[in-house]
């Protein structure tokens, strides 16, 4: 088991270095091509994000072609070793096709007992955060650093963040409005990077609903590597998407959970 | 003249990396302190703010002692040369204390004629947006590009920012929505990084309220520079501040004004 966790986080370093290869390129290019995924909304594909989940599956065939794939682009693939990938090469489509730098490539290893570790890689900016099986870090421009998620912040001095202000639903919206009215700061806007800034300890509640596995997976290990804590919005486990919460501490998450829940 | 606006370049460029060398040590240390500026709202002002500005007013005392200096932290300096600077050290107080790297040092330079030259620098990524003087350009992590709005986007096709979704009083709100409603993609949260993406040529229109002159002049320069047009929302001079309207053509501003103006 032990190789077996080294191999797995050795992979997933090199799915990574990968995908930013992949992407990098097409990253504000001028000629920078989107499509409409669903003829209702607006969620572009772009070539780079399928070219990185091809660069990624590549990899794993390569060394672990016994592991079970899910990726955002190309679906399920089954496998026969218990282990399993859920990859999302680019989360955060909107940003990238906006060239803002707040988008970022996750990857996220389980088994059958549950997520046990996970990658969010920002490849512009360098930074790739890594938490799980005893590793919680940011490797980043200035070398490597610890994530840790802070303590001791009441809900009314907290930071909390979504991505976008609607939230979701009318209702969704509703929840997330009355733990923002509690909080001391709402930010907008910073998809996977969210979860990032709360694993470095530096802001307190992501909430967030319409989550698909691949966008929780990655951040969910992360961050519970670096000491926060990642639910539903009922306190039950969030790996399978929807509405999610992660928080800094046990006590802000679950001062925010009374909100949410009304 | 020509001599003058090469010794106002270099000045500039000293000026950021004296913001870059006295801000970066602060970004996203753990014991980072802030305060309240005002009673009411939430307006941080770091130790790294204020380090800035002195550095950044003390290189213009030593190399250009008559012009006039407007710093956001230490208010006006009057000049005698018609020259000033309008200085400020980190816009976007609110993503600096989140660790999110949107926040920018803003240096606008101007005469009686009105603004002539600015750079929006961010420190953490490495970026130096640089607009003024028949300069239009990016240095940062892949050596130098061209800043140049895009063109021929119809507001239905076009991507808008803005900072918080309140944007500014009700009636601000209001208009803002209108132009949104119209708009293919609205995001949030970015403060003068918006207006980077727009002179990059990556989003269409930025659109904020309430912002003081320190916040509009180097992203005013820049954005002009790469052609975009910036205008209150009357269509007036936006150097003072306001209500700011910033677009990457003459078209989509024209079309976005009109909604507006209600």
């Amino acid at each position: 088991m032990t190789d077996d966790r080294n191999d797995i986080m050795a992979t997933a370093h090199l799915l990574a270095d990968a995908a930013r290869a992949e992407i990098l390129p097409y990253f504000r290019r001028s000629d920078l091509h989107s499509e409409n995924k669903l003829s209702t909304g607006f969620d572009p594909v772009t070539e780079a994000d399928k070219a990185a989940e091809r660069a990624m599956r590549q990899v794993l065939a390569e060394r672990r072609p016994d592991d079970a794939v899910i990726g955002e682009e190309y679906g399920t693939s089954a496998g026969t070793s218990g282990i399993r990938w859920i990859l999302d090469p680019i989360d955060g489509t909107r940003a990238f096709i906006c060239g803002a730098p707040s988008w970022g490539v996750l990857i996220g290893v389980g088994n059958d007992a549950g997520l046990t570790y996970g990658i969010i890689d920002q490849p512009y900016t360098g930074e790739r955060f890594e938490g799980g099986f005893g590793r919680a870090r940011l490797i980043g421009p200035r070398g490597e650093e610890p994530l840790r998620t802070r303590r001791g912040v009441a809900l009314s001095d907290a930071t909390l963040m979504t991505t976008f202000p609607e939230v979701g639903t009318a209702e969704d919206g509703a929840a997330f409005q009355r733990v923002a009215a509690k909080a001391r700061l709402t930010r907008y806007g910073l998809d996977c990077y969210a979860y990032a800034l709360l694993a470095l300890g530096h802001i307190d509640l992501v909430i967030e609903s319409g989550l698909h596995v691949y966008d929780i997976a990655a951040p969910l290990a992360v961050v519970q590597a670096a000491g926060g804590v990642v639910t539903d919005w009922q306190g039950g486990s969030a790996e399978a998407g929807g509405r999610v919460i992660a928080a800094a501490s046990p006590e802000i998450h679950a001062a925010a959970l009374d909100f949410l829940q009304g």
